[in-house]
C-alpha cells in the first residue's frame, strides 16, 4: 500500500527502505532536501513541501512522521490542517504519550485518526525488523496492517504462531486507543535504561576487581580498603561479557551490543560518560509517580545519567560544605582517575 | 574423562546427565541416596558416602561440588582430606568467592588444586548448557576443558568462532585465579537482579497505566491523580511482553521467561511476592561497596528483595511515627489491592 | 488585621488560635459547623456559607484557605467568584505549585491577588509558630505582613537578626511570584520524606543487630549471615535516639520526635507501617526530572512509601515467576516477622 | 581523673582541651611533637614515645586514641603491649566496629578492657560538647564516666532528666558491649550521609527552579522542558535555608550549617563537589545488607559520593556505548556547566 513518511533520519530514512523493499510505495518529504533525494534515488516517490506531501498522498492519506519530539507537535497540526476526514497521522518517533491522547481527541474532531507508534529497534530495525507498540482507533490501525507487518521483523524462523496468539509473535501489536502505543514504548524505554544501567554498573565493579592492587592513601578522608587480597583479579571485560551470551541467565541484545563495543575498545576510549536522555525515561517515571507504582530501579538509572550530565555538582558542593563546617573536613583534590 | 559429582540437586543432576550424555564418567554422591540411585539408574557410578566417592575417584581426581552457599565450605575441607596431592576439587555452587581465595590456598598447600566455576543457565542448563565462570590455576583449568566444554552451549550455530578469540564464543571462560570465577558469576547475578528489576518495575506500570478508572479519595492523606484521563489503559501484559521478544531493545532470555509466566497467569495468582535473594546480589555490593563504585541501580534492586521479605516494616512503623508526632496524622487501613 | 479562613481542620484551627491570640481579628468558615461554633467559642467571627464568609470580610478582602489539595482549586474559583479587584485568596494548604501559577494567572484578569503559603510545623505550629514560605505579588504579600509574623515563630530568643537579613530570620519568606511558596514547601516536604527515610533506615538497621543471635535456615534460598559474632548487639532505640540528640551532628527536631515515640513505645506496635504520602514528595520528584536534577535520595523515600501501601507487590511476582522460570526456585513461605 | 589522650588532630586536641578545662588531667601524646608541644602549653603532661605515654599514665591507665582508622589497629597492638591486666583502652576514632570486636576479645586475654567510643559533634565538639556512644565491659565503662560526661554536652539547660533516664539525656550512652559503641556511631553516620544528600538534593531542585528561563535545544538527545511557565522562579537559597531554620518540620543542625555556609557564599565557590567518604557509611551498608534490611536511601547517598570522585564514569561510557551501538546516538559534547 501506499504511505507517506516525512522525516528522514536515521530511522525515517531506514523504515522507507525496508517499506519499499517489501512493494510498499513511499511519498516522502524532510526539511533537508539532500535527504528527500537520496530517497528518490532508491525508489521513493519525493515531495519539496508539506503541502506537496499531502497533496501527493492518497485518499485516505497516511502520514507517518519521524520527528524530535521537541517538534512533532507543531507538524502533527500542520499535516493535519492539509488533511481530510478519514485520514491517518501516524506518529512514530519518540513523543509523550499525553501529546498523542490530547492530538487523538483534537483530530477526531475533524474525522482524522491519529495512530502513535512507538518504534524501537534502532539502527537495526532496516535489518532485524521494528518491534512497534501501537496505539488508536481499531479501524486505522486495521488498515496500515500490512505496513506494520513488513516494519516488524515477522515471525521468529520456524516458528508457527498459534490463530489466537495475534500480531504479538510477528512484532507488532495494538496496544489500545490512542496514546497506548506511545504509553508502551516509553515504558519499554524506561526498562531499557534499567536494563542499561544494571549491565554498565555491573562491570563497572568487574573493572575494580583489581582494586587491592592499587595504592591508597591512609588519611581520614579515604576509606581503607579492608581485604585486598580479595580484589586482585584482571578481568578481561570484552571476554567476560562474551561469554556470558552463551547460556547464561543475563543473555539479550543489549548485552550482545556491549560485548561488540568492548571488544572494539576495552577502554571505550571514544566515549566520555556523558548520557544523554531523550525523554522517555523521565516519563516512566512521572507515571509512576502518578499512579504511586515504586520505581527505585527505573529512577536510579534515569538519575545516574543527569549525575553523567553534571547535574549533581551543586548538590555534592552542599555535601562538601557541610562536610566542612561540621567536620572541618576540606576537599580532597582531583586526582588522575 | 572422568568426573566426580556430589550434590545432585536440580543444577547437579542435570549436569551429570548433560556430561553422561557427551561420554564422560561420572561418578556420583549426595547425602539423599535416592538421587544417587536415580543418577546411576541413568547410567552414573554411585557412591554411598562420601569416603567412597573420593575412594571411586580416578586420580588426579576431579570432584565437582554443587552445594549451597552455606555448607560448601565445611565439605571441601572434608572432601580435600581424603585427597592428594595433584587432585582437585571444583565448586560450581554460589559460594561467596571470598571463600574461593581462601580455600584455595588452604589446598594449595597440600597440593590440591581449588577451582571455582560460577555456573548459569538454571534448570535450561541440560538443554541449553551452562555458561560457565571458572578460576582457578592454569593446569587443573586446562585438564578440565572437555568437561567444561561439554557443560557449556558451545558455539552459536552457524558461527565459527576465530581461533584468538579463546573459550568464550563457546561458553565457558577461564576468567584467572582461584576467586575470580565466582566473582564473576557473582557480579552476573548482581546483574542479573538489576535487570529482572527492571523489567518488573515497567510492567507493573504498565498495569497501572488503568488508575484513571479507579475512584480516589479525596482526603489531605491521599495524592490525588492530577490528569486522570492518561490513565485509561487496559495493557494485555503478556501480549506486551510478546511484542517486545520481537526486534526491540530490551530482548532477552529474561523477557522470554517474563512473557511465558504471563501468557501461562497474568495475574501470577500462584505467587506471593516474597522474593528470595540467594548471596550474590549481597556480596556484588560489597564488593561495589569495597571499592567505592556506585551501583545504585543493583541496590535498589536487591533492596527491594529485602522489602519484600518484610523487612522494612520497622522502618515504615517509624515513618508513620513521625508522622503522626509532627502533624497528627494517623495512618490508613489496609484496602484489598 | 482582620483576615478570614476557610477550613477549620488540625491545621486551620490552630492557626486561628494564634492569630486571634496577637490581637488579629478572624473571620472563621468550615462545612462542618460544629468546627466553626467551636472557633466562635474562642472569640472567632463565624459563617454558615461560603457566601456569608466572604460577605463578612472587610475589603481588601483576605481569605485564607486550609484544605486538601484535592479540593482547594475548586473552592478558589468559588471565592474568587465572590470578591472584587483588590482582594486577596491566600491557599496555606499542600496545594500543587503548578495550580498557584495557573490561579495567579486566571485571578489576576479580575485584578485579585494570589497569595501561596506553604506553611510547615504541624500540629505544634499554634506553639512553636509556622514556618511560611510565601508567593504572591508584592503588593498583597506586604500587605499580609502583620499575618505573617504572627503565624511564624519569630526571631530565635536572644537573637537579634540584623536590618538586612529580612524576615527569614522571623520564619517567613517572601520566595518570590505566585507558585514560589508552594513550590519552596514542596521542596522541603521532598527533603523531608528524604530526612525521614535516612532516620528510619538507620534505625532499622540498629534493631537488627543482634541478627547474629537469632536461627538462620541453611538452604539454597537463603543468603547465609556470614560473621553472626559481629551482629550479637541488643540496642536501646529509645536510649541511642535520646543520646543522638544532645551533641551529635544528626541533632534535629525529626529526631526529637522519633526520640519521644520511641520512648512511648519502642516497638511502635500502634503502627501498620502503611505510609502515606500526600502530594509534595510526589511532586518534588516531577520538577526534579523536570529539570534534569538528580534526586536518588528523595526518590527511594518516595518509593519506600509506595512499597509500603503494596503497590511492589505484582512487580515482585514477577520477580519470583522469573526465578521460577529461570531456575526452579520456588517461594519460601512467609513467617512470621 | 587522669586520662591519656594519642593522636592530637583536630579531635583529639579539642577533646584534651575540654577535659582540661574541667579539671581532668592529661597525658598525650602525637607523632607530631609541636602537637604536643602545644597541648603541654596549654596544661597538658607531653610524652615523647608511646612508650614515655604509656609510662606517664598512672594505674589502672587509660589511654584514649583518637587516630585514623587506617592505622588504629595497630597502635591499639603497640599501647595494649606496654600495658597490665586492670588497664583500660579506648578508641574514639572512627573505627570499624568489627575491629573493635576482635580487638575486645583479643586484649581481654591479657585482662587489658577495650572501650570503644563513637564520638560526633566534629570540630564543635570544643564548645558544644560531643555525643558519645560508649561500647565495653560495665566495670571499665562505669570507671570511665567522669570522662565521658565532661566529653558530653550535659543535658539541656533548664531540663532535669528523671533518675530513670540514664545517661542519654546527657550526651552520652553506653551502647552495649565492645563494638556496639561504634556500631551506634556507624549507624549514625549513614544516617548521617542520607540527611545530608536530603537537603542537598533539594536544595539542588530549588537552584533548578529558574529552568524555564535557560534556552534549551530541540534535538533528538536533549529531553525537552515540557512546561517551562512553571520554572520560572530565582530562589533565594540563603534565605530558604534560613527560614527553614524557624519553625519548619525539617530543622535540624545539619540545616543550620547549610544555611551559613550559603549565606557565606550562594555560589559554595570554593568547593569542587568531590565527596569523601570516610568508612562508616560503607560500613553501614554492609550491615544493612549482611542483616537484610533495605536502606535505599543510605546507600544512594552513599553512591552520590563515589559517583562525585568519578567512579561511575567507565559506567556511564558503556551507557554511551551501548546507546551508540543500538541507536547511533553520538554523545554531546560537555558544555560550560
Amino acid at each position: 500500500m501506499q504511505i507517506g513518511m516525512m522525516g528522514l533520519g536515521r530511522m525515517g530514512a531506514n523504515m522507507v527502505r525496508r517499506l519499499m523493499r517489501d512493494g510498499h510505495e513511499c511519498v516522502v518529504y524532510d526539511i533537508n532536501s539532500a535527504s528527500v533525494a537520496g530517497m528518490v534515488k532508491d525508489g521513493a516517490i519525493g515531495a519539496a513541501s508539506l503541502e506537496e506531501f499531502v497533496a501527493k498522498l492518497a485518499k485516505p492519506r497516511c502520514a507517518w512522521l519521524m520527528l524530535p519530539a521537541a517538534i512533532t507537535g507543531r507538524i502533527v497540526d500542520q499535516v493535519a490542517a492539509l488533511m481530510e476526514p478519514g485520514d491517518i497521522v501516524i506518529d512514530g518517533g519518540n513523543s509523550y504519550y499525553h501529546d498523542a491522547v490530547d492530538q487523538a481527541a483534537k483530530l477526531a474532531v475533524k474525522g482524522i485518526s491519529f495512530v502513535d507508534v512507538g518504534t524501537s529497534g534502532g539502527v537495526w530495525g532496516l535489518e532485524r525488523g521494528y518491534c512497534l507498540m501501537i496505539g488508536g482507533p481499531d479501524e486505522a490501525v486495521k488498515h496500515l496492517d500490512t505496513v506494520f507487518a513488513t516494519l516488524a521483523p515477522g515471525a521468529d524462523p520456524g516458528s508457527n504462531p498459534p490463530k489466537d496468539a495475534g500480531t504479538a509473535p510477528y512484532g507488532y501489536l495494538h496496544c489500545g486507543p490512542s496514546g497506548a502505543g506511545h504509553f508502551v514504548k516509553m515504558v519499554h524505554n524506561g526498562i531499557e535504561y534499567g536494563v542499561m544501567a544494571a549491565y554498565a554498573e555491573g562491570i563497572n565493579i568487574l573493572k575494580s576487581a583489581n582494586a587491592g592492587k592499587r595504592d591508597r592513601t591512609a588519611d581520614a578522608e579515604t576509606s581503607p580498603l579492608e581485604n585486598p587480597q580479595y580484589y586482585q583479579f584482571d578481568i578481561d571485560l570484552p571476554a567476560v561479557t562474551e561469554v556470558w551470551r552463551h547460556g547464561s541467565v543475563i543473555g539479550s541484545w543489549l548485552l550482545d551490543l556491549t560485548a561488540g563495543a568492548l571488544k572494539g575498545d576495552p577502554t571505550l576510549a571514544q566515549y566520555g560518560g556523558r548520557v544523554s536522555d531523550s525523554g522517555e525515561g523521565r516519563w516512566t517515571l512521572k507515571a509512576a509517580i502518578d499512579t504511586g507504582v515504586p520505581a527505585p530501579v527505573l529512577s536510579s538509572a534515569l538519575f545516574d545519567r543527569f549525575s553523567s550530565q553534571g547535574e549533581s555538582q551543586f548538590a555534592d558542593k552542599l555535601l562538601s560544605a557541610m562536610r566542612y563546617a561540621f567536620g572541618g573536613h576540606v576537599e580532597k583534590p582531583k586526582t588522575g582517575a
